[in-house]
């Protein structure tokens, strides 16, 4: 487990609860965070050095931020034990598989890109709990050159931790993923930087309501993980707000023109859309 | 009540647990609703004229959508037994404002323009709890016409209920919803919509997590209140989409060119921001 915070805290965390894994040891640079890890029971134990840590292990999980990819790629190629598989958490997997090859020089068989749709704006290993995969997506993106036997031993790894498996094309998932998850963060960073420096004295978030309280929690998530997902992403997520800025200028000109009807459409639209997801998702744990 | 949806429904549960009311008497143009709320025990009894609806009432509350006021103050002007005093809980208040003195060919006395920043966003009577404004704040915008008692009586009805009420300007009071409520539902109608074209069978929002949902629930809202919300606040919402855009086109500059400090600043900012936020509204209901 290289990162052992909420995500792969909590994997941590199901797949010891499904008795799936024997033995569990952390890895990262920072010593007292793993120690707090293994008093929680998260890990068995742990080793600051990843190329020491991963050694003899038989399936690794990368779960740190996208710019730390690179590092830890480096850092395993080469020392990983015969059949050992390795996956990822990363939310961007085009720029996960070009640090894989950067680091091995070719796409190698053992490992298999993934994205477990699942989080809180929370962070660090004291907000892991093994319930945060249950009834959610995780979405596979395996490379032609993936061994097949090193993607169904993830994704038998994932619905142990009671996900549900699904697998796409990498430049499919950096765009869906750009659509429904990165724009709507870096619309809520903007909106409450925005805000933030209107008002010297904060009273504009005095009157802000419940709406406003779910619009912008994803504004308390890890600012260097989003950094890192805006750089990894960058082309995906520029048409998206390309795309995105273009609808909400449109509805700019409604509101100048006094275009009710128009306004009343768009409203509409988003509602039916809206109000059918609120139906799909329902039945999750959430 | 003048409206008895949500917002009417719930003052009216609110003052009847209070033991603050005698007798409610609801008003609006669907007696099928109105007969629903007397079953429910919201109102005693009803009237679909709203002109004899008001005749003898001591506190009149206009609770319909923004471009339905004006019909309501052509019918209860005149009419108003002495010494009544009447409120609304209008989004947006230099457009109520403007109804009220084109129907009254001047600044009534009776009359104190309040907002309620509570609500949900579900709509109607049947979503309507007497918790709703329990901790929340209202804001009143009293003219230099405006009754002193008249306010002092609304503020009390108000407090009865449970909220929490600060007086301001007009202005200001539209410019500060234009920030924290209306742009952000204009923000998360525009993003559904656009995601639900860009989508034919859907499949993009199976993808989509709880950050997704928390984000875009406000999209759910009634599409007729918000139609009306961005045609009475015109001018303060067309000001902050401006500056909101200006402010999305620095951060995509950023992304472009790969400015990662830029980029972290803004998401620091915004997290600081919004973590305080959170402590100082931890302690209400909701």
């Amino acid at each position: 487990m290289i990162g052992v915070g909420l995500i792969g805290g909590s994997l941590a965390r199901a797949l010891r609860k499904a008795g799936a894994v024997r033995e569990i040891i952390g890895a990262s640079r920072n010593a007292a965070h793993l120690q707090k890890a293994v008093d929680f029971g998260v890990i068995d134990r742990f080793d600051t050095d990843v190329a020491t840590a991963v050694q003899g292990a038989d399936m690794v999980f990368v779960a740190v931020p996208l710019g730390a990819m690179r590092g830890v790629f480096d850092a395993i190629n080469g020392v990983l034990a015969p059949g050992a598989v390795v996956t990822d958490g990363g939310s961007a997997k085009a720029a996960v598989v070009e640090d894989l090859q950067a680091a091995c020089g070719q796409t190698p068989p053992w490992f298999v890109p993934g994205h477990p749709i699942a989080g809180t704006e929370q962070s660090g290993v004291e907000a892991s709990f093994a319930e945060l995969y249950q009834g959610r997506r995780v979405i596979l993106t395996p490379l032609p050159e993936t061994d097949a036997t090193a993607t169904a031993r993830v994704r038998a790894m994932w619905e142990a931790a009671g996900a549900i498996v699904n697998e796409m094309d990498v430049g499919h998932h950096d765009e869906v993923l750009a659509a429904t998850s990165h724009l709507p963060h870096i619309l809520a960073f903007t909106l409450v930087e925005s805000l933030a420096r209107m008002s010297e004295k904060r009273e504009i978030f005095e009157y802000a309501a419940g709406g406003f309280r779910d619009f912008t929690r994803i504004a308390s998530s890890d600012p260097v993980m989003w950094r890192d997902i805006c750089i990894a992403n960058r082309d995906a997520i520029l048409a998206m707000l390309d795309h995105f800025g273009q609808d909400l200028q449109v509805l700019g000109s409604a509101i100048r023109n006094h275009d009710a009807d128009s306004i009343l459409r768009i409203f509409q639209d988003a509602k039916t859309a809206r109000d059918a997801f609120t139906v799909t998702t329902g039945t999750t744990a959430e």
